[in-house]
């Protein structure tokens, strides 16, 4: 069976899931704004705008969603499991959602991460008695191991992203094309697969030394190492590779450097198994690298969680302690970057299974020349 | 000369203006985070996720900006209007900024609209002490104005997306298309000008009575009125365009509502001039249909400020008493929903002028069909 989108009984089955987590976490209301959050609870993927929409899940019964009444025919098909609460555009939404949270003394209310601080503000002001938190414990327990059906969306927009690279690496020179001329081509073959080009950074030669470049009009020339991360999407969920390829003949010290990552992705990978601490996946990685000496060349944390985010729990950093649980699903992407020279990074998507763990990219590893 | 984008003098120029304007509204910090607020300022595009970017601004001295390690490369052009301050993946970014700004009893901090939750959330457990607001009142009143190179950059764009849409009516049959279809054609026209498709809405038949319906694979049909509402940008600069169309001979229902909503449309522009509050300009149109018997079907104020974000101050509604000031930039966008049957919106961008205003949009308000 192809992947897919979920049924009106799964959202119903995520709500309560939530109302259970809430119970257990001791927060009363849970406050959801436009974001995955919202898509992942009831399936409405509300336009974000200074418009508020919000989601209002209290310990039980039916959930609320705030709507402005020129949206709300696009909400319709989340009834019955949530109530449309219509706002005209003279009415306050937050003085609305307070009418409908009502009496706020000694109730703890949780706010999903992405809610712009215009709303959070509003609403305190609207609900000044209540205790206000961060509702990202609850939602986060629910999103970070995935179920079947979301694996199989995974696995899929993984393997198409395989596919599109493969086809990148034998469309011909790379040197002469500007980063942008060099991602748009890469970006053709995730279109023609239907998921898209969701992100894409192409970093080439000095520019590959900064992890999150902004892809520009450097031409590619011979001698560059060139990191490419991108991603596209398939019903909601991201695919996230990054590989690194060497135009023309590699030097000895790209060799190493190249090398030393390789090794590190595969120590970091080969670490994962349920019950390990999250920062443990780092460390693998790290330990490699920084025996190798280029320790304070690997700039960033080891990895991230991927879902319906590009970027979520959970988050592979020294300090998380969070054991690994069956069903997660993160990157494994250790850099080396030598400012003004060159980077390297090797990115894959890792979900955790019963004895260790599974890559969702198989996109080759080895080091890999391109002209 | 060609519109471009801010020099440095520029950006020190705004950082100053918002210095002046927290002097005169008693905000001893403002904290900016990634958001067109943050690249109006100081010209930093930063990357929106969970790794906080985040601007301090105080009455007085160099801003800081606070900077994930592994995203600093992109902000080092910033300097010396700010102050880099970056933060290592295993360090807390709001414990570095509450650092940076030291006590906070007696403190009052704005905080700009688009920061996500989570961030406030965790700068208001690192600083307990310090009063929280919002930063919007200062961000507004700069940018509500646009100066010359603003509205240079916004006139362009505009004028490019009529040209595209002339290009759009004359390209050939609509009816045989999916909405998605039809907004690619218009799109890839919008490519070609070098402006892009930042968004689109084509809404057909009956669908065109949800004024915000998300774009689909219902086909076009003779009889269908078709909404498209869309726009490109230059150098951070928005277009932001409305033109309905009939396939096939009009209905007299149809005519009706189209010159009900076309004179709306030219009420409000009439109504436009400095001193006027700007309800009043939601008023001058909805009067208008109103009479005409359509007054429950125009769902949504007149219009929105438009700029560097596609929907900002000023807001044309109900409430709203703001005077208009020469310089301020937004939409007139009456339309009437007639739900299960059609929709017509006419949607302009209008600059006000010292005699009155100005409409940056001139393609073509008459009556038109496609077939």
């Amino acid at each position: 069976m192809a992947p897919g989108v979920p049924t009106k009984a799964v959202y119903a089955e995520r709500i309560e899931n939530a109302q259970q987590e809430m119970k257990r976490q001791g927060i009363d209301v849970l406050l959801v704004g436009p974001s995955s959050d919202l898509v992942y609870l009831i399936g409405y993927d509300a336009h974000l705008s200074e418009r508020l929409n919000l989601l209002i899940i209290r310990q039980d019964g039916t959930p609320d969603l705030v709507v402005p009444v020129l949206e709300s025919f696009l909400a319709t098909d989340c009834e019955p499991t949530v109530t449309l609460r219509r706002w005209e555009e003279t009415e306050s939404p937050s003085e609305l959602a307070a009418s409908l949270i009502g009496d706020t003394a000694g109730v703890t209310l949780g706010v999903s991460d992405q809610l712009w601080s215009t709303f959070l503000l509003k609403l305190q002001n609207a609900m000044p008695d209540g205790d206000w938190t961060s509702g990202q414990p609850i939602l986060a327990h629910l999103r970070v191991t995935k179920d079947q059906a979301e694996l199989d969306n995974l696995a899929e927009v993984a393997r198409l992203t395989d596919e599109a690279w493969h086809e990148f690496v034998e469309s011909g020179q790379l040197s002469g094309l500007t980063e942008t001329q060099a991602i748009e081509r890469l970006g053709g073959m995730m279109e023609k697969r239907g998921i898209g080009l969701s992100f894409g950074i192409c970093a080439s030669g000095p520019n590959a030394a900064s992890p999150h470049h902004h892809t520009g009009d450097r031409v590619i020339e011979q001698g560059d190492s060139v990191i490419f991360d991108w991603g596209g999407r398939l019903n909601g969920y991201y695919s996230d590779v990054t590989r690194t390829v060497f135009v023309g003949t590699p030097t000895e010290e790209y060799r190493k450097v190249y090398e030393t990552v390789k090794a590190a992705n595969q120590a970091a990978f080969e670490a994962v198994k349920p019950g390990v601490p999250a920062e443990e996946i780092d460390k693998a990685a790290r330990d490699v690298i920084t025996k190798a000496g280029y320790g304070p060349a690997f700039l960033h944390r080891v990895g991230h969680g991927l879902g319906m985010d590009l970027h979520e729990e959970p988050y592979l950093v020294g300090g998380n302690t969070t054991p690994l649980e069956v069903g997660m699903v993160f990157s494994d992407e250790p850099g080396i970057y030598l400012e003004g020279n060159l980077g390297v990074r090797i990115e894959d998507t890792v979900v955790v299974t019963e004895t260790g763990a599974k890559r969702l990219n198989e996109a080759t590893r080895e080091l890999t020349v391109m002209d």
